[in-house]
């Protein structure tokens, strides 16, 4: 039997339903179940994503057996519609567009009007008897299809330079010059009669191939057009960017074509069932009249409000849809109702009212800034359209980590001018330098600069550029253009549609309200409000929120894996301790030389390491004790009654040298020394992979005193805070072990020290004593180091460098070569790499367990704050991970994610 | 029941046999084993190594049951002796020494004629009628008895900073100056009398505890000591470098005193049952008249030779054994036979002569050089004694390495002046600085710099600095002293004896025949002839002898392992093809860069490292391709019939760039740009940790250019050698994979030059295509790699770096450190470190042939040549093992031997 390849919907019924994304796309599944629950679809078929494959594994050839099934669907859609594809006298025309299972945004491509040709074109004005919407829609798929089928698709050479699709933008542009035209809508029926034939001629002088006059043949060109798309730069740069199997496929949905743009009774719009900005449940859109579907997209228009209630003042002195065709409103509002009912999410829908009927173009799941998502999600909960365990479901890691996103410091915003307003089309707040390309952007972001993307409106070739820029601004566009969209899925601070900005790219100069810029110079954008500063805002976190917190304890409900914060400071732990860290799983003794208040222990920790005697180092690291134990100490008392796990000190030496002359000059004399020999020294300490030398426990082996002061400043502190009354949990952690024999010999000097200081505060000091599992030896030998440790602790920044042989100090251009060329699909250092360094994990933990039943096992590194790792973590049955604090609300919502994902 | 902790022997009777060496030690065990062939071995017992664990995790406590199993074998020993212990009247002596699995030579202490007391001493006295040689003997225990057992065993107080032995030491000498006299022997029995007292007194004196004057005590201290001596410091140290366990203990064996000091027809004596330093089939040793053992060893005396055959120069006018008691030495022949005849293998004999009668009191197998360890087997072969495959596990990697050692260049040393003579005690050759002293020598060598040991005598303090020397010279001592048998050990140039060398430690002078020396200047030795020469002479490698061919031709009998090599020129090809090597494992297209004739391509890789443009690194590729075809053509032409596995370029770029100023200066001039450019071009190659950045197949995904030209020369190369009528077997190594899309990538290259070439040459070329295995992530993944190559090759170096986290470049201090404090027990870039790098090999061999069963594996890498290594990889099921040329014998040997030992 032959493969079905194709899905038929309309007329309220549908072969399909909303649970058959893999297979038709997500816009083919939900255009099924808006047929199937009654709402006014224009009939169509979905072409399966299995089809693309198929499509993709024959050299781009479209399986034999596809279109005797398109000319069965097509004949269903005859009949719904009551009119004929290619027919003299009552012609269907359809659209043919891509849907894959996740919504792409602007990234593939969409033939519309198809069908009109010399044949149909007469008895299409009978019908509509309406010459000009006829020539108007005709040049338009003249437009698109030498772009997207005849140029793209067909790999025909673009003409002279530039492609097809701009000489023909260039020749309407200056058609409307010639007959100072200013708008589209100026252009009469004769001059769309005349612009289609010359830019037939057009087509025909430029790519060498006619403009097929035939109604098949534009079908199977769009059909064929839309797979192949799926290959296209943008798709798959924006796959990259969002992890996106490549091997999915898009499905093609063709559909009779319904007409916003037939006269003043006919409109377009695009909504969303709640706010996706702030979450607020209020029916928000915008709308244009006589216009097709790409118009609202596209921000050409400045569009209509949907409803009085979302007016704003760019556009409280337009028409609302509610005030223009009220009866249309209502009938929206009744679909808005019957989809949340059905999908129990927010959506974002698309519609065309053809002469004041309504017709549904599209419904999806909408995207929603973080903020927004969390609202939502706990609203409905509230109103009974979602149960607990589907609000946590609902809110994804990376959204509630841009809820937690700084804000500017309201006092020093207060104070700040606003030079320029726009749309609050991506909450948050955003600073940094005017770039005013993609490629700009990408490149300030690759020197690890802060930047804007400011632009007229943006396009999908801007995704890149979009992506490396902390904040968008744009002088075109509403809340539902481009830039919006693709801000708010990144949960990106942006701005779009601001009248007070105008760009000259000639100059590379703008103008934001009075004020003029140069590309490079810095302004801050608060995307939360729409409102534009000169100049650097200071940002502050924005935790502060009764909706986060109300969240929070819903996801506390669902204990997991648990979440640690890696801190080395007071402020840091009484943060994570807020954000509902249940300890301190990684406290880098070594950070008390780094930051504010360092500047003594610095100078002494420096004297110690370039000491060229026992005694001389011993007399520093006594100096060094006090300041070790005031760092200790602040933290277990904060971290009362939790494990604080404090890692032996790490780096190599050579790394708190001082490397200007003037430090060392100083320092010479601080030494009574000469400056020739603090370089020396300094020089002896030089490695050349400093990444695999003297560092971690090699230090306590090389120099057991430093590993000696470090236990006596842990078990002083441990005493002197439970003498103040406090609970203090210590876990000492010994960095990069590879062999039980490094553990014993540190535990040694632990044991002793240890009694020494008992017996001194005559107290009874508990303590746990583990390391850090990071380099790959120590994942084979995982067995016998449980057998001696009370936990370990895997490392990943570490054990993925190693693992990858990737130093992470060199590794930006291989890493960027190699996500480009798909030799990775994504960066091992943000999401762990499970066929590698998840494999070593999984052994470790297993045979570690076997060893030692009572082991306790985590992990601190980036990846404990990685959703995607949290998960992996999790099914490893790891205990606990640890990540900084404001990656703690996070790793808990990945963690009672995986567990709800597994267990319910 | 209790444990049995005492083995009797004696009276050609014995508790146990030779072959309970791991419970009895070596000489425990042979003492037995003698007593059972029926030869004359004084009654004694052994007591356990188990007994020797059992001390130490006692915290050094004898057993409970211990003592009086000791009593038990006491008895027994007096039975046969017929005397008594501690008797008044007929009293019994006995000897304590230590006695582990393997020889320590030198390494552990040893008592002997326990049991004289004033009890005792005057029915010694009235027994043997030799009042002298009683006091002798008993100046002699006080001696010993202080030192290795009062201070170091019991932890006596060192008297004011030197050891006891050296205060007695020092009251004998200036007692004999005192007197006039030269020579012990000097000394009458009233001074021995007298000294007797005086060495007890001081002994109160600085121990502050008496020396104990009960044959019981002396005999429980004795056995104590001995114990305690397998932790001292020269014992730990050797096991080190020897790589023997810490748990396997000592035996200590307690024997009846026979003496050979007990006047002129009494004597001591070492020998071989062949010729330790060339294997010829005579026998061989030294004696002395009228001494105990200890005095050959040590070398105070110059010992007569033991038979006229061996007499040398040296001692051309000395009394043989042979000569001077002929029934005696026919009895010693007649041992000779019946132990090898038992053994079947050379051995090494103690034996004392009391009043004409011969005593047996040890026998080992016998130490060799490399040279002498093949002759004997090929011999003994031919003699009947043992058959093939014992000769080929005869024959240790290690020995025949030294074989292979280096000799000085004929010629030239025929021009040389020889200086001064010496005993032949290591044959080879060595050159370097003169050091006085061991420390000095530790020092040289750990600056990289050769050097010879040069001593009055060697001592087992001396062991760390033998080790580090290239070679050792010594005044004193012959071919059985101390220097000779470590020496000969670990296969080192040694001369000893050399009556030119005078060593004037206070001027750090010395004198060679007519010539004056200091500390620092250069010898050189010729181990073989024993010969010294001034200054440095030319080394070539010495492989051209019958017996080693002969050997190997032995070894090619037994199939296992294929060996390959790791050779990147005609001549170390051409070399390994001599030495058996089945093919070239490992050819570094990059080394054309290196050594001769490497100006011009350097200059050019140089240029096109440094492009800053695409067409320009392209010229400069181009410009390179004839000098890689030249080099890679000709390996195959050699390599014709074999595999040549040719690793496609790997070093980072920055090691090719130029680093002295004028070097770049030229280079900027060559370039036309300046020499700041050429600088920052440098700079921006600079990586913080290189051995981890941008190398390998990272170089060829980055620079596909870089990756195109090697492999267009290897198919052109290809092409071209099959042409000239060579059987060119190429094989394409991609080196530091870590997934299967960077082979993908390079495979595209790959194909598509080799068609590109294919169809310029119209010809057919033949390739192999495989990777490096040697990043961890490499060996996780090992099934994906294996079902995309046709091979893959462990590169071990790299694999241990990753897997330890070790810096080749860096670890030198840590390896240091941790082998001596044994976190390591030996350096895993000389061995394979089995429990973590090799668990890692196994697992991805493992995947890896079950993916794809045709898989060819190999190592490429310093381990390749490591006997102990081959065999893991012999286990591991790989298929071959390529090494440097010099180490292919080595390699084959190890890999026959696994294979013999595995299924014979």
């Amino acid at each position: 039997m032959a493969k079905k390849y194709v899905y038929t919907f309309g007329n309220m019924a549908a072969e399909g339903d909303a649970a058959m994304k893999n297979l038709l796309g997500g816009k083919g599944a939900n255009l099924a179940q808006m047929s199937l629950l009654k709402l006014p679809v224009p009939a169509g078929f979905t072409i399966t994503t299995e089809c693309c494959s198929d499509y993709y594994s024959r050299g781009c050839e479209l399986p034999k057996e596809l279109m005797s099934q398109v000319w069965e669907g097509m004949a269903n859609i005859e009949n719904i519609m009551d009119a004929k594809y290619g027919d003299k006298d009552n012609p269907l025309l359809v659209s043919c567009r891509s849907g894959a299972r996740i919504s792409m945004p602007g990234m593939m491509d969409t033939v519309l009007n198809i069908g009109l040709c010399s044949e149909t074109i007469p008895g299409l004005i009978k019908q509509t008897n309406n010459e000009r919407f006829v020539y108007d829609s005709y040049r338009r798929l003249i437009m698109m299809y030498a772009d997207v089928v005849m140029e793209k698709a067909e790999g025909l050479p673009p003409a002279d330079g530039e492609g097809i699709r701009k000489l023909l933008d260039n020749r309407l542009d200056s058609y409307k010059k010639e007959h100072s035209y200013k708008s589209d809508t100026d252009l009469t029926t004769e001059d769309l009669k005349l612009l289609s034939e010359e830019f037939k001629q057009i087509v025909a002088d430029k790519l060498k191939v006619a403009f097929p006059d035939d109604a098949k043949e534009q079908l199977i060109g769009s059909i064929k057009a839309v797979f192949k798309s799926w290959m296209g730069d943008k798709a798959v740069s924006y796959r990259r960017i969002e992890k996106i199997p490549e091997d999915w496929g898009t499905a093609v949905n063709v559909q009779a074509m319904v007409f916003g743009n037939m006269g003043e009774d006919s409109a377009t719009g695009v909504a969303f069932t709640r706010d996706p900005a702030n979450g607020e449940n209020r029916f928000y859109g915008e709308w244009l009249i006589n216009a097709q579907g790409e118009d609202v997209v596209a921000g050409i228009r400045t569009p209509n409000p949907l409803n009085n209630e979302t007016k704003n003042k760019r556009n409280e002195n337009m028409l609302s849809l509610q005030e223009a065709m009220p009866i249309v409103y209502k009938e929206l509002c009744n679909v808005r109702d019957t989809l949340e009912h059905w999908y129990h999410d927010m959506l974002d829908i698309e519609f065309t009212i053809q002469h004041k009927k309504l017709y549904m173009l599209q419904c999806r799941v909408g995207k929603r800034t973080g903020y927004a998502a969390v609202k939502m999600a706990m609203d409905m909960f509230h109103e009974g359209l979602i149960d607990e365990k589907t609000v946590i479901l609902r809110v994804s890691p990376t959204q509630l980590d841009e809820l937690l996103h700084p804000i500017f410091d309201s006092k020093q915003e207060k104070e700040k001018k606003v030079i320029g307003n726009g749309l609050p089309a991506g909450p948050g707040a955003a600073c940094g330098k005017i770039a005013l390309s993609s490629k700009q952007a990408v490149k300030y972001s690759a020197k690890g600069e802060h930047c804007i993307l400011v632009r007229e409106e943006t396009n999908p070739e801007d995704v890149e550029g979009m992506r490396a820029a902390d904040g968008i601004f744009t002088a075109q566009g509403g809340m539902t253009s481009h830039a919006a969209l693709v801000a708010r899925g990144w949960g990106k601070c942006c701005i779009v549609g601001s009248e007070d900005l105008e760009i000259n790219n000639s100059t590379k100069e703008i103008r934001i309200g009075e004020k003029t810029f140069k590309e490079g110079d810095v302004i801050s954008l608060n995307g939360t409000k729409g409102c534009v500063y000169e100049g650097e805002l200071k940002m502050v976190p924005s935790s502060d929120n009764v909706i986060f917190k109300e969240f929070m304890e819903l996801v506390s409900k669902y204990p997991t894996i648990n979440v640690e914060t890696n801190a080395d400071n007071p402020v840091d732990t009484k943060q994570a301790l807020e954000f509902g860290a249940k300890g301190t799983g990684l406290f880098r003794i070594e950070h008390m030389f780094y930051g504010e208040d360092s500047e003594v222990p610095l100078s002494i920790m420096r004297k110690m390491i370039l000491s060229d005697a026992d005694a001389e180092r011993k007399h520093f690291l006594d100096e060094l004790l006090p300041y070790m134990k005031a760092s200790v100490k602040s933290t277990l008392k904060i971290m009362s009654g939790h494990p604080v796990t404090i890692r032996l000190m790490d780096p190599p030496l050579h790394e708190f040298t001082p490397h200007d002359e003037k430090q060392q000059e100083a320092l010479a004399k601080e030494m009574d020394i000469s400056l020739t020999e603090i370089k020396e020294r300094i020089e002896a300490l030089r490695e050349v992979n400093p990444m695999m030398g003297i560092r971690g426990v090699r230090l306590g082996i090389l120099y057991p005193a430093i590993s000696e002061i470090q236990f006596r400043a842990l078990f002083e502190s441990e005493a002197e805070a439970r003498a103040e009354g406090f609970d203090p949990h210590l876990e000492i952690m010994i960095p990069l072990t590879v062999s039980v024999r490094e553990l014993n010999h540190q535990r040694a000097i632990c044991d002793r020290v240890h009694a020494e200081v008992e017996k001194k505060t005559k107290s009874k000091i508990n303590f746990k004593f583990g390391t850090m599992i990071e380099i790959p030896r120590a994942t084979m030998i995982a067995d016998k180091i449980a057998e001696t440790v009370d936990f370990f602790s895997f490392g990943t920044n570490d054990l993925t460098q190693m693992t990858f042989g990737f130093s992470r100090d060199d590794v930006n251009a291989i890493l960027a070569e190699y996500t480009a060329q798909k030799i990775l699909r994504y960066d091992p250092f943000q999401s762990i790499d499970l066929s590698g360094v998840g494999k070593l994990i999984k052994l470790a933990v297993e045979s570690g367990r076997r060893a030692n039943p009572d082991l306790r096992i985590g992990v601190c590194g980036e990846h404990g704050g990685d959703a995607q790792s949290v998960k992996f973590f999790y099914e490893c049955g790891i205990d606990y991970v640890s990540c900084s604090p404001f990656r703690v609300p996070l790793a808990r919502l990945a963690a009672a994610q995986a567990a709800i994902e597994k267990w319910w």
